[in-house]
């Protein structure tokens, strides 16, 4: 009996077999768990059990010690509230992506939450389903464990004890700090790109034509589920909303300050405003965000097979680490870009050894 | 005496020795035209001249029969205007990233212009000057040359050769649509992002801690120079207020069907915005816009040299084609993760064989 089977010391219960607890039941099989399924779907859960993800339950299984409730995030409340009252003596946890108004529709229910703590893994494909699970789905992603004052301490430790397992990253935060961090970092630029994509909608060819990397760097994630999000931005409407409101607000005081530039001092207002975004991003962790922290060198690859894997290798031989890349390929252009990150100590060595190698560096 | 040199017939002279001009002139001295430069920076223009990009001019020099204004965006219309009057015998054309205020600047003041026709190269670097210069600069990037019924044919088509030669894809607009044009592609995402990114300021730790690629996407154009932005946006200011209150309208309409969510039809209202967002990034032409098409593979990778590069080699080695590549890399964590796009009669053979060779995907 390993580590997490003796804390377990018994089932874990995947209530909704989607990508996310056919994910937590891989990674718990895959750790020695007993893990058993139950899916609204029967082809869902059939589907997952056929995958590894744990067996379906049935009526002669025993009493979980942990219930993992992965469903859509609008019936988390109703799962959460089953659980407990079908398993009294289980610790049970959730995956959803906002936590606080599953946490105050349990108390408003009177629901005693003595066994519940809420959790939500920042991990995700675009394509959901049990098909694309993996039990490695949470590796070095942040897990945000709630907890505030009342939380059990039991029941915290068991379910951090199964986050950590499965890789995650633990934050504890109250569901409150969690849906406002949530809404900031990912809801608010959810909505924003996906408006801001939308606007592509009725433009010309033309327009569209002279699209660079910025405009495909910030519409990304517009190509997101709207029916996921419209659930997500339903259950965390209030945090959103005030997001949006003060975000609205920004975008008229900076129209105002660019109506205004001949005004004296308006010009400084408009450049100020930009040089806040500079120091925004700057506070993102993490490789991608850390812009001035590395140069860039842009090397230009052939668009055909290996060719980017042969200059990767090559950087590779030379000992460079790079800290990003980036792929850019033109329309209509037999040629593509590979933007590389590093060190500014690696820079001047990095673009002389690529060019002695033939490689043509902008 | 190639075809470049026998078209322009004589020396091109350059105003402004920055990242373009410079460029510019390396490209061309590779194409053996004779290049002067000139700034009103004596640093600037020795600098450029020694990288190899021209000669500074001097008063012994000819008249040259093509100049190219590669000034900050707020003094175009004062150097067209001179290069005019200077050299009355010469093509003169523009780089700058505005082209409707400087034409109507230079109408205004009666400056004919048979001689004049503006062009765009969509090039740039996050770092300008002369040191950052690049004779490929150009190279499969969009150009775009401003034209209406009064563009003089013989002029257009000196300046669409230069351009050409330079490795640009030509793109003709008048100069209304290329302002419209770039207000929707370049000028809005950046004022989009710079607020989002602002909004990160006064965030909590915690919160920055949950940030995604997501965020990261959204927010990267955030970190572009303030100055620069002040000069091209209050160029461009008609255009891009438009936008800006159009995209306004498009947040307070969006939080209005947010705020109804428990109205009937409002959900769907919702919905309808983001999967209006799914069809505008389907739009963008070339690799990174086109995510509906493509299969996405993780593949878990170690941080360390080398590992990118022998996995890109051996994807080359079974001969698959990458659509897209993005990095990402989570804080904390000893692992990141390359997510490759393929088309998808690809996808699954991939993963098979990256399997095989010890990759883990996800």
């Amino acid at each position: 009996m390993n580590e997490l089977e003796s804390r377990v010391r018994g089932t874990v219960h995947i209530l909704g077999a989607g990508l996310l607890g056919a994910s937590v039941g891989l990674g718990l099989r895959e750790r020695g768990v007993d893990v058993t399924l139950e899916d609204l779907s029967p082809t869902a859960v059939a589907l997952a059990a056929d995958y590894g993800a744990g067996r379906i339950r049935d009526a002669a299984d025993p009493e979980p010690t942990v219930v993992v409730v992965a469903t859509p995030p609008d019936v988390v409340a109703d799962a959460v509230e089953r659980a407990l009252t079908e398993f009294p003596g289980a610790v049970v946890t959730d995956v959803a992506s906002v936590k606080l108004a599953p946490y105050l529709e349990l108390l408003r229910r009177g629901v005693s939450l003595k066994n519940y703590v809420g959790s939500h893994p920042m991990a995700g494909r675009e394509r959901g389903g049990a098909i694309m699970a993996r039990a490695d789905l949470f590796t070095a992603r942040p897990w945000v464990i709630c907890r505030d004052r009342d939380t059990p301490a039991e029941a915290l430790a068991l379910v951090e004890a199964i986050a950590l397992d499965l890789g995650g990253v633990l934050t504890e935060m109250t569901p409150e700090e969690h849906d406002r961090s949530v809404g900031l970092v990912s809801h608010l630029p959810q909505v924003v790109s996906s408006l801001l994509a939308a606007r592509l909608v009725p433009a010309t060819e033309q327009a569209i034509g002279l699209a660079g990397a910025g405009l495909r760097d910030t519409t990304r994630i517009a190509s997101s589920d709207p029916e996921l999000w419209v659930q997500i931005l339903g259950a965390n409407r209030e945090p959103v909303i005030e997001l949006l409101e003060a975000f609205a607000g920004d975008v008229t005081s900076f129209t105002q300050a660019l109506r205004d530039t001949d005004a004296p001092g308006a010009k400084r207002r408009v450049a100020d405003l930009l040089a806040a975004g500079n120091r925004g991003v700057g506070r993102i962790p993490g490789k991608h965000g850390s812009s001035e922290r590395f140069i860039t060198i842009t090397v230009l690859i052939d668009d055909t097979p290996g060719e980017l894997g042969r200059l990767l290798t090559e950087l590779g031989e030379l000992g460079i680490n790079m800290e990003d890349l980036r792929l850019e390929h033109s329309p209509g252009a037999q040629i593509g870009f590979a933007e590389i990150a590093v060190v500014p100590e690696a820079a001047e060595r990095a673009v002389a050894d690529l060019a002695e190698r033939g490689w043509r560096t902008l």
